[in-house]
């Protein structure tokens, strides 16, 4: 598939964003306008450093209102476009853009656009040049591309022809499928961008909150299916406004424009199977994730931690024969602690493993992608866990079944082969913790889309659902990614920015299943553990809002258990103290609940900004 | 006017929100029930708060989807509020908000609805509690004002009446006159909020989006002038959701929201004249502002800028008797420079002064307005000015007239009285340079519709218009306020969050204006100023965009001149190089061109950019 991405989607100088473009794969760029006058380079010096980098210049845009006018307007389009002809033809490009007339139009006829485009085809011909017809969904007469088709049809020129945008097509609800009908060598360009499902002008939407694909609520996979059975084998270009990726680094959000491409590729290389293009690769299959391997928080000094997964029944199985690192499990949830370069680090979760079918296929995948790789130091005889990072600085590894990665998920029952590399550990015991319910990492605001995409792409993970948290210090929005089967779950929060400042500034968080919440939480108190005080006000308005039972509310109330129902059942969670970034929370899911208790978090930051006003530092558990 | 703000307009604990809005002298508080579930204190201990603090409880909200339901669901209506009612006893609180069904709305039918609110009223009555029955703009069946008002009539109870809310009717586009027609005694409550004109779905339009009066595109002064007239009596409270205010200072927006009330009282009552309520008082009037008194420029060293206002011809006029503050002058324009307390800071402009009829006046307007006051050490002899900081904080000083404060403008013309205090200054010389055209200021992002609010209700200084601007950076916002005479006008920007971090993180400028800035710009660039190059594509560009004369062209290239043209006029600029915080444009109008160059201010961001990667420091003038 031939790559391209328009100028406008990067942040920087055009020059950057040419660097950027060809630093993370892209075939070819889009030249948007305002990039070219506000740069102090020459058209000749952007040609030339363009061709070092091995980048085709695609196509130059926009021109805007060059039809629909009367014959003294049209005379003084001609004589802009010539002076954009020649400006082209210095940038050695041959394609414009030219959009639908939004500001100028007069004339509603597609005889008349038809001419006046059959006219500046002309005069593009003489330079060297075609013209690509474009209709903007808020065009003044002409919003809809079967209408740009055929006004493009009726100029009859070979000079003239269209150009596809998913974002004016579908955002407009129009159906993609005709476009099959418009033949390959009149579809002279083709630009994409995803969208969130929104409610507003589309002006608006166009301008502020396009995305790459897979990241909104847009087919994409769908609409270039469409374009590929229409034959068109041209540059598949990106074109996002997005008020955060033009702030965003220009070398990172060039890398996760590209692995939007390269996911939507596999997906229509995989619709179509057989019937695929040449240059249509699908991605390396790994089976998809069949459960968390492994949380791994890091800290100086994580005995604080041990504390509480000792009282709540973890095994400490040993000590890493070469690392500073240890393992801890109860049932299927392993935690492992890892003191190693960490001075000065509070307890943070720093990597999860996943357990995947073939594990090597995801590492063939991640490369494809674009995606950092993760590094961990191994010594001979130990298993290398392949890794990527995540774009929150997490770590992801992943690693086969033991038994060779059977389908049925039962593997993960058996010990991965990492675990034989801990030393001095106790007998396994018996414990309350059945396994790793979810967990949840906090984003810096500006990644949570690449977020989105990095977890769909590369670990066939989607986003499920996606809600907003009301906090003391603002609105926390809250998108969970979740394998199909439930077996993982990671809220992914954004903190409102003036609390983060750019980072991630809302604590994370591990949440352990388990059968009996109440019998747990007792014990726990009992042997020291800190939960977080959950104000009585709140189960005043739990009684008022579900009919509960006297003694089962005297029960929540006596162990901070906060609560929720649905009509698939219930939720029975707690939460610990937070030390450094990091709080614990044990889940009991009773039914087919499948939520998280969103309900709830109001209460939780708001008695954990309570608790910030405390003497000293919080424990989890008291020394 | 009895004042409220609904603790959710706030961040914050309950108990912050609490102190803040006693603070900034609101009368009462709304309790927003989330606000209450996740506090540690008991209603009892925020009832107690309340009374400490001599803040008015005024009502309890939400209760939601209390009507339009069949039998089963209103008995739990009635449980539900049945604890609510006790919870309301126990907070003292007298009137609770019934908001029209959303969620499980079933029955589209006055007369079942009238009955439930009849049933729920006789409950409530019991409790000493009155319902006001609210129509949200997004409600399933009920969506109206005037219809929950007809439902209230109906259900013909003491402890049923309606509460209305500005937003939920004028985000409508209902017409809010029918309000007088509501007997007073059955209005139990009102809320305001103003929000921009935008073009999105309602829900997410108020739930994100609402802002404090006088910072959007309502007609709050006609709203409420509609209220009083119906004869209400009760609390005007602020009801506004907005993402930026829910994490902003919760001292400062307690402040910047009673600011707005203030500011509303004050044109209903010059609205209504002598038909005014006893208590709606009308703010001091000072005859608003005559132009900029002076500029300052505060750095540890001055003297860059010193270089600069010597070649464009300003006349030093001397030393301050008592500072380190020196003053220069050209034609109107008046620049003091600030050595004071100002060890490593980089040229910035730290305060602007404005003449005015009436600098007393001023000053009560400003302490009723809740302003910071700006302070300045004053020595015998020495005229104190007075002043107040903004929300950037930029200080803002007004003087009056020398004469006396003629109404007609003509007496800035004089020299200020201040300006005597300044010693061993040069004769006065002619400059090309007349005035100053503008200052730009740039805001932090979370300040700028407190910003707004705060030039607009203290200084009379309306917002005129407002754009986007794309920058290598990101889109910077800019609004420009603007005296009605136009000789005050201040763009104020806005820098992308990533970019600033929450500071405001783009340069300032002031721009000077002349008659001829072709002379100017040769004779400065003689004597050694470093102009912003401005890149040659732009010249290419503006001769395909405007039919311009070549050799006009070509004094453009020559001397780093941008242009705009609109049917009205011509404007011609330059910029000089960046130096700290600071950079100086110099700007010609001809005609009646009443723009600021918008256009161009991507070229220039571009051109700061690319000049960031230069070797050491810039400075204005070449050494």
């Amino acid at each position: 598939m031939k790559t391209s991405i328009a100028t406008v989607c990067l942040s920087g100088t055009l020059s950057e964003k040419l660097h950027a473009a060809a630093a993370a794969g892209f075939d070819g760029v889009e030249i948007f306008e305002p990039d070219l006058v506000g740069s102090p380079e020459s058209p000749e010096e952007i040609r030339a450093l363009a061709a070092r980098l091995g980048l085709r210049l695609d196509l130059y845009q926009p021109m805007r209102d060059v039809e629909g006018v009367d014959e003294d307007a049209f005379l003084d389009v001609l004589r802009r476009a010539e002076a954009k002809f020649a400006l082209m033809r210095r940038l050695g490009i041959d394609v414009v853009l030219c959009c639908s007339n939004v500001a100028t139009a007069t004339i509603d006829d597609d005889d008349v656009s038809a001419s006046q485009l059959r006219r500046l085809g002309e005069l593009a011909q003489d330079h060297g040049i075609r013209i690509a017809f474009e209709a903007l969904a808020w065009g003044r007469y002409i919003d809809d591309y079967r209408r740009a088709w055929r006004i493009a049809e009726l100029a009859d020129h070979p000079a003239v022809g269209v150009c596809l945008d998913s974002f004016h097509i579908l955002s407009r609800g129009h159906d993609p499928s005709a476009i099959e009908a418009i033949p390959a060598e009149k579809i002279f360009f083709l630009q994409l961008a995803d969208a969130p499902a929104l409610s507003m002008d589309v002006l608006s939407w166009s301008r502020h909150h396009r995305l790459f694909p897979g990241e909104g609520s847009f087919d994409l996979a769908r609409f270039l299916t469409h374009v590929v059975r229409a034959g068109y084998t041209g540059p598949v270009s990106l074109e996002v406004f997005n008020d955060t990726f033009r702030q965003t680094d220009v070398r990172q959000t060039a890398v996760h424009a590209r692995r939007s491409l390269r996911w939507l590729e596999d997906a229509v290389a995989r619709g179509l199977a057989d019937d695929r293009p040449q240059d249509y690769e699908p991605l390396p299959a790994f089976g998809g994730p069949r459960g968390f391997d492994f949380v791994e928080i890091k800290a100086e000094d994580t005995s604080g931690i041990e504390a509480l997964l000792e009282i709540v029944g973890f095994t400490p199985r040993g000590k890493h024969r070469t690392k500073p690192v240890t393992l801890w499990t109860a049932g299927e949830a392993r935690v492992v602690l890892n003191e190693q370069h960490a001075r000065g680090l509070d307890p943070h979760i720093a990597a999860l493993g996943f357990a995947v079918p073939d594990a090597d296929a995801l590492t063939r995948r991640a490369a494809e992608l674009g995606t950092p790789f993760a590094y961990r130091r191994t010594y001979e005889g130990e298993l290398a866990l392949e890794g990527a990072v995540a774009p929150d600085g997490t770590e992801i590894f992943w690693s086969s079944s033991a038994d060779g990665a059977t389908a049925d998920g039962a593997a993960l029952r058996d010990e991965p082969l990492w675990a034989a590399e801990f030393e001095h550990g106790a007998a396994v015991q018996e414990s309350p913790v059945s396994g790793i319910d979810h967990v949840s990492l906090s984003q810096p605001w500006q990644a949570i889309d690449e977020a989105t995409l990095f977890f769909a792409s590369v670990l066939e993970l989607p986003t499920t659902s996606s809600t907003e948290v009301a906090s003391p210090r603002g609105l926390v929005q809250s998108r969970v990614i979740q394998s199909r089967d439930g077996s993982i779950r990671i809220p992914l929060n954004v903190a409102p920015p003036i609390l983060s400042g750019g980072r991630a500034a809302l604590p994370q968080h591990v949440a352990f299943a388990c059968d009996d919440i109440v019998a747990l939480a007792r014990t726990a108190r009992s042997r020291g553990m800190a939960a977080l005080p959950i104000p009585q006000n709140y189960y005043d308005d739990l009684a008022a809002r579900f009919d509960l039972d006297d003694g089962f509310l005297a029960t929540l109330r006596e162990l901070d258990l906060v609560y929720d129902r649905e009509s698939e059942g219930e939720y029975l969670h707690f939460y610990t103290a937070t030390v450094g970034d990091l709080f614990c929370e044990f889940v009991e899911r009773r039914g087919r609940y499948d939520g998280y208790g969103a309900g709830n978090a109001p209460v939780r930051l708001s008695a954990q900004r309570a608790g910030e006003g405390g003497a000293g530092r919080a424990d989890i558990v008291r020394a």
